[in-house]
């Protein structure tokens, strides 16, 4: 069985990351979505084991002690965590894995898996960010004001990734998305190992 | 405005490139098949411009001998070749060129443009491939015998290329080669030259 590639997905929050993924997911059965460890408290509706896994902040840390982590990070006084164990063994199904993660998770990701592939999502604009930060209304405006000098920071480090997708029009945005993932599959040492078989016989 | 990619297709004839690359075409407005010229005699049906670019013997070495052919072949007694100027020209408009050429042809492709994305196309067995060249009834036992042989060698050079499309349904393969054009396109440093002053502005 050839491996599954290992996709990071980053964006600033409001670049519409979360929408774009669910629709990969829906597109593509052979993506398997990360599913991230936090220590943050879930928000109404979040399910524990769908959005994340609850776990409390002392359970957090023996998990980082135990090096049992791919990546984590502490944002706004909450941790959020990759199981390594886990990605090691989904990949191994030859399932893609997706983690959805920001840009100081990336840089942990490419350290223990140079073949990752970055995509990096941007917005239109910093007027439409904005505003997209704005409408979903759950933010107060310290948070917004927060919120936008945190996304220039992320955009600062979008050369680090080896795709770009400006999200303007969603749909275009999720053929983006969806295209990348089916192409990098196509790549000839994958392909290669993944037909052996039917090579050698077309080679004679 | 960004240059366009140079896209080279090749596949032993039976895989299908035909096919894939029409609906290809059909799908993306911003790719450019390039006509190559050729001295052999039109086939019935065949249009000049269209199809091939149909000049003499003497006019196809004229352009040999003026160095004006990125790549040229002979096959079976007939030269097949492509326009340098005409290349450098299409792809300025910021539209992606691609060629159907041979394992040879793309080996010249290769040397004039270190950065040109290779596709293979593959049959799923040598049996189906063999089946395809007898269902065109067009071609003596003779002719499918030394187009078998022909086949056989031209996929010893798969590994040469980026990308291996094995076409075996022919909706899953259009899908495959339109998702490689457009991922092409959203690759990091291609997207920020183009996105180049949005980039600057998120940054602020």
């Amino acid at each position: 069985m050839t491996q599954g590639n290992i996709f990071v997905v980053t964006a600033p929050s409001g670049a519409g990351k979360t929408t774009l993924v669910a629709a990969l997911l829906a597109a593509d059965a052979n993506v398997q979505l990360s599913i991230s460890f936090t220590s943050r408290a879930p928000r109404a509706g979040e399910v524990d084991g769908k959005d994340y896994r609850f776990v409390d902040r002392a359970a957090f840390e023996a998990m980082i002690a135990a090096g049992e982590l791919l990546e984590y990070a502490e944002v706004y006084g909450n941790y959020y965590g990759t199981s390594l164990a886990w990605i090691n063994e989904a990949r191994q199904s030859g399932r893609d894995i997706l983690l959805e993660i920001d840009t100081q998770g990336a840089e942990q990701v490419r350290k223990l898996f140079p073949d990752a592939i970055g995509l990096f999502v941007l917005p239109p604009s910093l007027e439409v960010l904005e505003q997209r930060l704005k409408n979903r209304g759950k933010d107060a405006e310290d948070v917004i004001a927060r919120r936008m000098a945190e996304a220039r920071a992320e955009i600062g480090h979008a050369a680090e990734f080896d795709y770009l997708i400006v999200n303007e029009h969603i749909d275009e945005a999720v053929r983006d998305i969806v295209g990348i993932v089916r192409a990098e599959r196509l790549r000839q040492p994958r392909q290669a190992k993944r037909h052996a078989a039917l090579l050698a016989s077309l080679k004679g």
